[in-house]
Parts: C-alpha cells; sequence; structure tokens
C-alpha cells in the first residue's frame, strides 16, 4: 500500500453561513485532506500541531480511518489553531472572522521515522518554510508531492514560496491565484508560467465551476457537479485535493490519464463535503455513495460525437 | 434539409477591448446566429430590420452561405441599431457606451411565406412582444423554439416575457439571469423554476465557464475550452446559441443525447468567435477547424473510470 504524508492544519473553525452557524468545530487542512484521502486504499500519516484542547477522540476516529497521528504533535499548555468565517449569500466569498494561530505560530514539523519515504506527499497550505522543512526531512524524492497554497504567501512569503516551489510536481491553487502568482490572465497562459517555476502539473481549483488540470500543453477539466444547496463550502479544496493525491497514492499510477480520473475524484468528493457543515459529511460518506455520484459525474460530462 | 428561421438583430457595432477598439463593424444576433447555424446542414432564414446604411454586400455574403435575407426588412430612409461598448480588463464585464435603436425600434417582424413552417424556431434577444410576433404568424408549432433573452427584459417587460416563455421549448440565458429570472441562487433549483414557466429544456451560459443544459431532471456540461488569448467576447452568446440549433437542425434530432452533442457544438463555435473582433473569425471559419477543435473538445472532458 502507498505511504501518503500529509503536512496541514488540524484545528478549530466556526463557521457561519446563510444556512446557519456553528460553535467550534473541527476543522484544518489536513483534516480534510485525510479524510478524502481514507476513501482510497492508503497508509496516510499527518504531520501538524495541536493544543491539549484538541479531543483526543477525534484522534482516535482518524485513527481508525487508516491515518497515522503519531506526527501531530501535541502541544501541552498550547491552545488549537482557531479560524472563524463568515460566508456571503452566494457563498462564493467569506469575511474571516478571527484567525488566532495559537501553537502554529512555532509549528516545527516532524516528519515520523516510518513515514520518512513516502510514496505521495501533500504539502497543505502552510508557510512556505514549514513546507520545506517537511521536504528537507524527507532523502528520497517522493513519487509525487502536491503542494497548495495561497495568495496570503504570495503577499508574505514569495521568496520562500518560488524556494518550495521547485520541489514540487503539482501545485493546487485557485484561479484568481493563479493570475496573481504568473501575472497572467488567461488560465492557459497562468500555468505555463507557473511550470517554470518548478510544478510539472498545474491544478487550478474554480469553485462551483470546477477545476483544470494542466500538463506539459494538454488540459483536463472536471466540472464541479451542479447542486440544490450547497451549505457550507468550507474545506472544499483541501477535501479536492484529498481526494485527488489519495486516487493516485490508492492507485499507485501518476500518468496523466490517471491524473485526469484523480481530479473527476477530487470533485466527486468536494460535491459530498459542501453538503454539512465542516467535516461532518466526509466522516459518514461510504463508498456506495462516491460510486453513485461518479456515475453522476459521467452522466454530466460524457458525450458521444461522430465528426462530421 | 430542416428549415431553420432566426429571429434578431442585424446591426453595427463598435466595440473596445484591452487589445484594440473598432470602428462600425458588423454585428448583431442573427448575424452571429446565422453565421454559426450556417457550419450546418439547414435552410436558414433571417427575419430583422436594418437601415440603408447597411452594407449590401453583407446580405449577399449570407446569401452565398445559405441564409435566406429575404426576411430582413429594408427601412430605407432608416438607420441601423447600433450598440457601442468597452470590455473591462478581466473580459468578463462591459460598459454600454452607446445604444441607437434607430429602425430596431419600431420593429414589426414579417416572417417570408416560404419559412413560415420553419422546423426550427430561433428567436433571439429581443423585446419579447416582438419574439411573440413572430410566433404568431408561425401557424404550425415547429420541431423546437429556442428562446435567447436577457435581464432587461426581466426589468421591462416581465409579463410579456411570461407569454413569450410558455410557448418556447429551450430557453438560453446565462447564469446570473438564471438566477434572477427563477428567485434562486442555486442553479439547479433555477432550473427547476424555470421549467414551470414553459421551457422543458434549459441552457445556462456561463461564459468562460462553459454551459449547463438542464432537462427532467437530467443535467449536461460543456466546458468552455480554456483558450490562450480571448480578443472579443462580443457575439459568443448568441454564436453559442447558434451552434446549438444549427447542430440539432442539421441533424433533424431533439433527444437529449443529440442535445449534449449540441451544446458542445456550441461551445465549439463559441470558442472560435471570441478569437478575433466581431464577427470576423466566424467568416472564414472551416469544417475542418470545427472537427480539430471537436478532439480538444474530447481530450479536455472525456475520462475512463471503473468504479472501485
Amino acid at each position: 500500500m502507498s505511504k501518503l504524508l500529509i503536512v496541514g492544519t488540524v484545528a478549530f473553525d466556526a463557521i457561519e453561513t446563510p444556512f446557519g452557524k456553528t460553535e467550534k468545530i473541527i476543522g484544518g487542512a489536513a483534516t480534510y485532506l485525510s479524510l478524502a484521502a481514507s476513501q482510497f486504499k492508503v497508509d496516510s500519516c499527518i504531520v501538524s500541531v495541536i493544543g491539549n484542547d484538541f479531543p483526543k477522540e477525534y484522534l482516535e476516529f482518524l485513527e481508525d480511518r487508516n491515518i497515522d497521528t503519531s506526527g501531530i504533535e501535541i502541544v501541552p499548555e498550547g491552545k488549537t489553531f482557531f479560524w472563524s468565517g463568515k460566508y456571503h449569500n452566494d457563498l462564493n466569498t467569506r469575511d474571516t472572522l478571527a484567525t488566532e494561530l495559537n501553537v502554529l505560530a512555532n509549528f516545527q514539523p516532524k516528519v515520523p521515522e516510518k513515514f520518512k519515504e513516502p510514496d505521495f506527499l501533500m504539502l497543505g497550505n502552510l508557510h512556505p518554510s514549514v513546507q520545506m522543512a517537511v521536504i528537507q526531512q524527507i532523502p528520497k524524492r517522493p513519487k509525487l508531492v502536491v503542494l497548495d497554497t495561497m495568495n496570503y504567501w504570495m503577499d508574505n512569503a514569495w521568496d520562500e514560496l518560488m524556494e518550495v516551489l521547485k520541489k514540487v510536481d503539482v501545485i493546487t491553487i485557485n484561479d484568481e491565484e493563479a493570475r496573481q502568482l504568473s501575472g497572467e490572465y488567461s488560465l492557459v497562459k497562468a500555468a505555463q508560467k507557473i511550470y517554470s517555476m518548478g510544478p510539472k502539473y498545474v491544478v487550478i481549483k474554480k469553485g462551483e465551476h470546477g477545476a483544470l488540470l494542466f500538463y506539459d500543453g494538454k488540459v483536463f477539466f472536471a466540472p464541479a457537479l451542479p447542486l440544490e444547496e450547497v451549505f457550507d463550502p468550507t474545506g472544499a479544496g483541501d477535501t479536492f485535493a484529498g481526494g485527488f493525491i489519495g486516487y493516485l497514492a490508492g492507485t499507485h499510477d501518476i500518468n496523466f490519464e490517471n491524473m485526469k480520473r484523480a481530479v473527476i475524484y477530487g470533485s466527486n468528493l468536494a460535491s459530498f463535503s459542501v453538503e454539512k457543515f465542516g467535516t461532518r459529511r466526509m466522516e459518514y460518506l461510504t463508498k456506495d455513495e462516491i460510486n453513485r455520484r461518479l456515475q453522476e459525474f459521467k452522466q454530466l460530462t460524457q458525450f458521444d460525437i461522430e465528426l462530421n
């Protein structure tokens, strides 16, 4: 079975959408990433940091899904990273109400010994120097390194971001971030510029408008499933990325045809994630449900045309 | 061969984009619609109105493409409808600089005798009462009636729009207009509400984000082809609709599988239209180019997944 190492936040979120609001609930990029990847046959391990306020039962819940949590450092006197946000009516935009870094402020990632040779490495959205610190603990280059990042690091840690981009195979970012990173409005041109920064594959997440996979002059598009109701978009991008790398790790195959399937699986899983607040929907999602939705993706996208 | 009747504007446009600006050039919904439809084996006819300032050579050019222009009334002392607009840097939004209705102000459509029994009817974006006046000249319901409209008529001619919607099979609108028409944010729910207004098929155009086809609980998605350069979006929606109905008319088949192909062809043709100012690209587009791009659409969307 492939070893998948996931680096990212394990956190508390408080979320407000037009449909309701939550108290502090479980969140964090690594949580969403690992829950999505756990739908595939992989040995996953999270590298992260939490405070002593984080429920031990949730770590056990992750362990029960074959997610190794021994790389999640627990700071005895610390408090877990907390984010709070409020979505606007269209759910496409949100205001951050609070960001309390807490234990994340001094996070020094430590990769557990048994995951120092991962086959797949997922660098969740974190300071690029933290992402680099993980890469430096891994002596042999993994089969595939996927990095997620955001505009904040482009504004505040450009040089560090450029350094870590040289070390990765795939970058996942949203369309506005791709434009900011490349200085190009056309996503085709943006991908070409980003290749020159390091990643051979560029995955551009467009939320309700789907996702594009660019590689070597080729492009593939996975739509988002049109849904009657989107309840909470939090974590959708991480769920997408977790489904993407989880599928690749589960099949141990990174050729382009398989990458296409991986973005479809990413979009598939993300379409569930948004149906409930936080990680709730991902916690009881079954393979049967995923397979049924895969049929919907086929009906949504597949056509049969002979040339004129 | 199917008879396709197209009602819409034949106009002059002056366009400014970040890449340049034009003097008065040929434009209008019916022009784009008919140029796109002329790529398929159909007998088309335009119903419209122009002034004596419109070049006769362009009518001859349309006639050469098997587009009957006998339904284009020429008002001897009149001036042709003129629209001028300036696109913003992202090309997704634009400001209207001038709208001179001219001969369009008193347009009373007259369907030529030999097109009074069309197989396919395309009602381009016009006042709903003008669209209705065309329907009333056609004694036998066509195989398919497609209507395009816009937010302006929702704001200013709601009752007339509701009346004409009862008479059509397919509506093509953009996502914001679908939301305005239905009062629903979710496009899935919007389509359901719009069904109850008359159309059995709802085509939602999302510009660079592709197009959705809704019918009877089913949904199909045609992406827009990611392009290196988009030069001028003017007429892309009409080119899409013209490709859609042109393909259906050319194949004389309106089952849902064929409608899927039709939205792919619509998106295919629209991807060319935006490559040059105005109608320029559509005027020398060849079937070979369309077929090559069809292969690109297949590569963009087609995947092969077995269930886990």
